[in-house]
């Protein structure tokens, strides 16, 4: 397992409840891709939207995003944390 | 009180022990700007570093990156998360 901070952009005006109901699409398959999304943020000006993942690979965080329409733009393992 | 996510580009190769450091220095410092950073995750292959913090403005999480010798690429300030 691996840890993931993915983001999507052009997000611009996203609501807390709207982040929350694709964070919770997210929540409701991602067991099938292994994978656990811990967190997300949201700068709703820029339109930027960071999540927080564990999983096998980026492949499979991003798998579960696009069944959920929202693929990411970038998708970035970091293996290092503080 | 707010929370941002910054990011530094430009760090490819970065080492645990040199992401270890930096946030140190911040931590040392941090409280003269009323900031504190939470976490920060690395991706050593883009050089991209992502740090989360809570603080008064996006100048004060600034400073403090500034002082401590790595300015922040992008300041975004997520007030909403999940």
């Amino acid at each position: 397992m691996a840890n993931f901070m993915d983001i999507h952009h052009g997000m611009k005006g996203i609501t807390q409840e709207q982040l929350k109901e694709a964070h919770q699409a997210d929540l409701a398959i991602e067991s099938q891709e292994g994978v656990h999304f811990a967190r997300a943020w949201a700068d709703p000006d820029s339109g930027d939207v960071f999540c927080l993942s564990e999983g096998p690979s980026a492949e499979a965080v991003q798998r579960v995003h696009e069944r959920t329409g929202h693929p990411a733009d970038e998708i970035h393992p970091v293996p290092l944390t503080v």
